[in-house]
């Protein structure tokens, strides 16, 4: 085992968490006061929005008011979610930090979910990548399903591997790999990272692992002791699973926090405000608090 | 790793689960159908009740009631808490197979909750133990508090080790290590299974682990890995935890048993009965079915 001194939380509640919200647009100021605290809690890589069309995912229509509306803290990357060009350049004029392309590691996820093979999909990022390249603005990949896929179950390692391995090959800096519907246990977590470390060194690769069966705790565990040193969560557990109605999504980065200090390790995050920033935002949104850390330590 | 190839599944519901459920009293034909459905899922070791004063423990009142009611399955242990000689003797009345008492690894826990020192409770399992062997009853024993405590925080793993090795010197043939409050982590749970085999056997050794603070998985895995055999846990995660208000306590059995079937680790336990059940107490008794997988799997 060999555990990282140190662990990058990546926060994903602004996009990956607010989403799949269902219901009317949450208020511009709710996600720039969210973003605030999660930066004041010590977290300095928040995935703050989306720049893709209002027509597929309408709760990230105010992409650019978001940029505008943070206050910017020093040391914080505030990355977005860019599928194509024209979101490329939307996010640049936000004057974002870091952006993040998304792929899948399952033929039928990606027909699906963006209506093209892997291959096309990996095509269509390339001149986001060219134009990132030019104006020095890091790309980070994900790679979706790669320990199973809601149409075709079993993902083979090997192409997880591939599928990082050309994303990494593209330009992205950092590849997260990304357990999409929970459905991982944990050694098949482990022998999934060990093909994909074949290809790409580990300290390129995050994990961002979904807790719709309960397991990603125990699947971040698994792969922390292979030295994995980043991790993706979402506070109060923020984001549902779209394949599973009322089931969860993303691993709370409250329990995740919790985790890492028991074992030692490093992030820089304070969980007391952590834990208040859940209670908050789970009570602006009227939602369970998902976090089970959260649950114990609220007041 | 020398994770078992199988593990008995010690289910907990019927009594570590429903004596902390408050309201009225559970109707008996609700408990002894739970104890049957979970029989039929190929669960073969279920404690079904606790034979402690009505004062202390009012929704277990009916434990000699439910015992008389449930359906006897060929190759089912059914198991009931005994912390004194009138409940084994009662106990022993109503039939059951096995019978538990209840340790705690902190001074401070053991006077609150038992009102009497740990030295003091060992004494008075003397008469149970005696008695339990004359009439060729299993008796197994629980320690508490073995990765913290709500009063004085921190266990020394020693202490856990001592009291372990008490109960095992006593005759219990098995020791349930329980984290009551759910507070530990992986390598505090794995150094605490270190010190107590030094003194216990780890054949002779359960993990009785709370999901408070969402640990119990990853908690599980670490022991797994050490080669811990027998897992206790309760259906749709039954069971409140009395410290932390509004948060969970016994890791629900669904979510155990789909980490062990990752796992490629047998047990004879139905997956989709045990949803199904899940989803029958939960809606019999009006509450949040507390399983993960349950949620995730739920019709």
């Amino acid at each position: 085992m060999t555990f990282p001194k140190q662990v990058r939380l990546v926060e994903m509640s602004p996009r990956d968490g607010l989403q799949n919200e269902a219901g009317p647009m949450i208020a511009t100021d709710i996600k720039t006061g969210l973003i605030n605290r999660l930066a004041d809690c010590g977290l300095n890589h928040i995935e703050s929005a989306s720049f893709v069309s209002p027509k597929w995912v309408p709760q990230m229509g105010d992409a650019s008011d978001v940029m505008a509306g943070i206050k910017r803290k020093t040391g914080v990357r505030y990355s977005v979610l860019t599928p194509n060009l024209r979101g490329f350049e939307n996010a640049l004029a936000a004057g974002v930090d870091e952006v993040a392309v998304f792929a899948a590691a399952s033929e039928s996820f990606s027909q699906k979910n963006i209506n093209c093979s892997i291959a096309e999909s990996l095509e269509r990022f390339q001149p986001v990548m060219e134009a990132a390249k030019k104006h020095h603005i890091p790309v980070r990949g994900y790679v979706s399903t790669v320990l199973g896929c809601p149409y075709e179950g079993d993902i083979a390692p090997e192409q997880v591997a591939n599928v990082a391995r050309e994303l990494a090959d593209m330009g992205c800096y950092e590849i997260s790999l990304g357990d999409t519907i929970g459905v991982g246990t944990p050694l098949k977590a482990k022998r999934m990272l060990e093909a994909v470390t074949t290809q790409v060194p580990i300290e390129r690769l995050a994990a961002h692992f979904h807790d719709t069966y309960g397991q990603a705790l125990a699947n971040l565990y698994a792969v922390l002791a292979e030295g994995v040193g980043v991790i993706d969560a979402s506070v109060a557990g923020l984001g549902g699973c779209p394949y599973a109605k009322g089931a969860s999504g993303n691993v709370a980065t409250e329990d995740v926090l919790y985790l890492l200090n028991g074992l030692g390790i490093s992030t820089g995050v304070d969980l007391d405000n952590l834990v208040a920033t859940g209670e908050w935002i789970s009570s602006q949104l009227n939602r369970h608090n998902g976090s089970k850390v959260g649950q114990a330590l609220q007041r």
